[in-house]
């Protein structure tokens, strides 16, 4: 086998599959990225068997073949690597390759390429296309409301619920719920799974260009792929029942409010510097004349009080949260504004953007004693 | 008390002086920044016994007095505020402080501030001026190489000595030994003292302009000072004996090498990818025929070859060394070229400067079986 590519290429290739080796892997073998020669291009692969990643890269072949390097090594080798090329180059003992680019020759031992577990790329019985930027926003409007506790898998991923012409991701940790909504031109099947926040993590650093790109994703009763024509990238589903929210979600407000997000989100940011310091994150928030105030406090540390000036439309109120729950939905947010819906101290809050009817945010009040 | 300032004149000062507070402090008043008025200054003071700073601001005082406020929260609190100013005022019950900036409104508990143990000016036996750039290279070129196992502790600072208008500054771990000298045009003083590189960190991180500016350098029989007029930072010194270390400096080489300071700091960075899975990161080098040949080896992992073309004047030689003695050094040096000094494979190597008679280097080789 031997081999002449771009370094830039090998490197980003490497740096994306050897995501799915797992910290410990469970046989040696595992912790290599398979590289073998197909045509004019290098096919790279690495598993842990719960994430499987492929990548495709240019390549001047010489000799056909496959090798398997420990990801580590072979990615900081070439990661360091001086030159712009880079050629491998299997020795006759079959055994260690050859590395090269300037003046830098590293060899490296392999291991039996024929152990490793080739990916296969996943059957499924749905499949559709989404373009990357609308994928991306799918995941980054829901994947931030993940449980990260492992207790309760089901909410350690993000809901994808398809209904003919309409896909909805959603995501809760029991406390606050991101829902986003987007309805296609065509019909794309039916389906309801869970997939595992860490595969959403990895396709939302997929490589995109300023040009729209479009992505296959293939679900199976068990696994779900996506794939570029440079990347695939597959994944075990979460199994279980992802609660039914549609009812959790209020439909009516009797106090509106909008005000300017980035001074919101700074706002509870400095609160939160007080109110952090206890179990639940606590911030007080007074609606009224035109105005909200935020407040926190600590016995042990002091007081934080500020305003912020919001259109408010009904009743006065005040309401307490988790200053973490807010900062997180205001983060995900893009525009100059958002849209708050309020009705009593212990219901259900809504957070929204005013152009964005595909996005909502629920989140439960935290009961204070006054 | 009541006061108000700039408020990043105040981070700065606090983050220079929270830097004496320690990780788990003794008594809760030494989690404590002290804050007192003086004129139309403020003075901060933190301490933790062994590491006392002192910072001065400008300041608009309208009532003098003295806070004491846990470190770590008034520097959150007052880099995140919103404003170019903040106002710190004392509330009637003595016990709290308001802070406000902007539409932002704290209110800290402040502690005892007479339980703080004040910081009294060292009054030492020796007192010097260097210029701040002049302090930042002595301590940047011989900081890296001290010890940091707490094991032996006068290894784990600068050893300073001051002989007439001749400043030396040393450190080492045994295994390597960097010595930098300054003759100035007056007396200075005569002294041998061992100073903790971390303090020695600290004074390199001292707010310094593009301008030159004087530190003032007073010394006891088991402290230290380094004063600015904004800034002063006192420490206690490491007490033992610092090895002499003149004999140990080889005075004349077999073989004189000239090589791209750059080139080779990258080709030992790249070699040592193999090397460093080892126990002691070696890497070998041969000097021949106007080149230095890397090499490393780990059974494990593989094998990393470079070339370096070199000016080498003498016999050739085969050497070996930790890879991180060689490229902490080379990292601390600025020339484009970097000497070396050798003798056998097993005599110390000295690495310097061209134009740079003041600093020398030495490394120890390591034995290798070939």
């Amino acid at each position: 086998m031997k081999f002449t590519c771009s370094k830039n290429d090998l490197n980003e290739a490497l740096r994306i599959v050897s995501k799915a080796i797992a910290t410990k892997p469970q046989t040696p073998i595992l912790s290599c990225i398979f590289i073998q020669t197909q045509g004019d291009k290098l096919e790279l692969q690495a598993t842990n068997y719960e994430l499987s990643f492929i990548c495709h890269i240019p390549a001047t072949i010489e000799e056909s073949g496959d090798i398997a390097l420990t990801g580590r090594y072979v990615l900081e080798v070439v990661t360091k690597m001086p030159g712009d090329t880079i050629t491998f180059s299997m020795m006759n003992d079959d055994k260690t390759i050859h590395i090269q680019s300037g003046q830098s020759k590293f060899t490296l031992l392999s291991m039996n390429a024929a152990e490793f577990p080739q990916i296969e790329h996943l059957a499924g019985n749905v499949q559709f296309t989404l373009k990357d930027n609308v994928l991306r926003e799918l995941i980054r409007k829901t994947i931030f409301a993940c449980a990260t506790d492992e207790g309760r898998p089901v909410f350690t991923g993000c809901s994808l619920t398809i209904e003919g012409n309409k896909v909805t991701m959603a995501a809760t940790n029991i406390h606050r719920l991101a829902v986003i909504s987007k309805v296609f031109d065509q019909e794309i099947g039916s389906i309801q799974i869970i997939i595992p926040a860490k595969i959403l993590a990895e396709v939302l650093h997929m490589p995109g260009g300023d040009i729209p790109t479009e992505v296959t994703i293939t679900c199976s009763y068990n696994q779900i792929s996506f794939s570029t024509p440079s990347v695939y990238m597959a994944s075990r589903l979460i199994e279980g029942q992802f609660p039914s929210f549609t009812n959790v979600i209020p439909r009516s407000f009797a106090t509106n409010v909008q005000v300017d997000r980035a001074a919101f989100a700074a706002a509870i940011d400095r609160v939160a510097l007080i109110s952090r310091a206890g179990d639940y994150n606590v911030v007080k928030l007074q609606f009224s004349n035109g105005n909200i105030h935020l407040h926190s406090r600590n016995p042990e540390i002091g007081d934080a009080d500020e305003d912020v000036a919001a259109e408010i439309d009904g009743p006065d109120l005040m309401i307490a949260f988790n200053a973490n729950y807010l900062i997180d939905v205001l983060k995900s947010m893009q525009g100059d504004v958002c849209r708050i819906g309020l009705n009593k101290e212990l219901s259900p809050a809504v957070l929204r953007e005013p152009d964005d009817e595909d996005f909502l945010y629920v989140v439960t009040p935290v009961r204070t004693a006054h």
